[in-house]
């Protein structure tokens, strides 16, 4: 019973999926937290189709005042705008935007100018080495350099064993509806 | 001595400048604060050439979390950012921002394009008019409509006798630094 209350409250599944989930797993806690993640993420796919148009504004001020950011999060009802959890997940994410300073909330925002510049010093990189390789390595460093520089990809700054794309498929599992980053501005001085 | 106290409160001068303005304005009130803020904002304009890199970062949601407002100030040194009338300023600021929603910082911002889709309709208004008053018509309403749109030339939502820009430069005087709005985002539900 201790066992599945932990992974209740970890993955915020119900009781049903999470024994589900230890039987698949044998009883390994991290296996079937990943079999409820894996399921979470289905699920959140098919929720994230649906218009998320409430929500919250949430601001984050450094005790410096020297950064801060303002954040849309976005769900499906205003009574889930309401919650708890989702003004907290609100807060989480706008701290790790102060922290991390993502230029982007989708890694495929990056614009071309920017690969385009990077791509000249990884270039100088793998410079001499053989080409069928060079390309491998070219596209490895645009995808990281794209994730590095999006919100939804960053590794959470609270929990670095997840994204913060992961933590709100999390939250959707959970709270049983589409979130979604609407918008984000970050100023420092 | 009451009537200098209140015109000290009310426009930052100092005793002596106060003095004069009163001397000058023949006692009456209203004049000798025309008078100040006259003098003030001349004091201002040499004071904004001054560089403005330090600052605060400051947010205002609204209690329904349905708009919020983060607004980047700028004055001079990090002890005039630690200031509290210059803190409170900030906050007043983006307050108003988040009441009336300016979209641009100064009036000369305000796009072409935007008065261009403005100017259908005012060209509608002035139809058969004179042609010698319709020009000026549509520049006055041009004046009005950028104004309308810019935080600087917006009355303030606390004291509509006074401008956001009008505010600023009593502030300037008061506190003796260039106070600059750096920048702003409005998200709203």
């Amino acid at each position: 019973m201790e066992q599945i209350k932990i992974l209740r409250e970890r993955t915020g599944a119900g009781v049903v999926d999470v024994k589900k989930a230890l039987d698949e797993a044998g009883d390994d806690e991290s296996k079937a937290i990943d079999i409820l993640r894996l399921k979470g993420i289905a699920k959140a796919a098919k929720k994230s189709d649906r218009d998320a148009k409430e929500g919250v504004i949430v601001s984050y001020v450094h005790s410096n005042g020297r950064v801060g950011v303002l954040l849309k999060l976005l769900c499906e009802t205003d009574f889930v705008a309401r919650n708890d959890e989702f003004q907290e997940l609100g807060r989480d994410i706008a701290m790790h935007i102060a922290a991390l300073a993502p230029k982007y909330v989708r890694p495929e925002e990056v614009t071309d100018e920017e690969i385009s510049r990077e791509r000249v010093f990884w270039m100088e990189e793998v410079a001499g080495k053989p080409a069928n390789i060079v390309e491998k390595i070219l596209t490895g460093k645009e995808k990281k350099f794209r994730e590095e520089k999006a919100l939804l990809t960053q590794p959470f700054v609270k929990d670095g064993e997840k994204t913060i794309g992961g933590l709100i498929a999390e939250k959707i599992q959970k709270i049983g509806e589409n979130i979604q980053v609407g918008d984000f501005t970050r100023f420092e001085l």
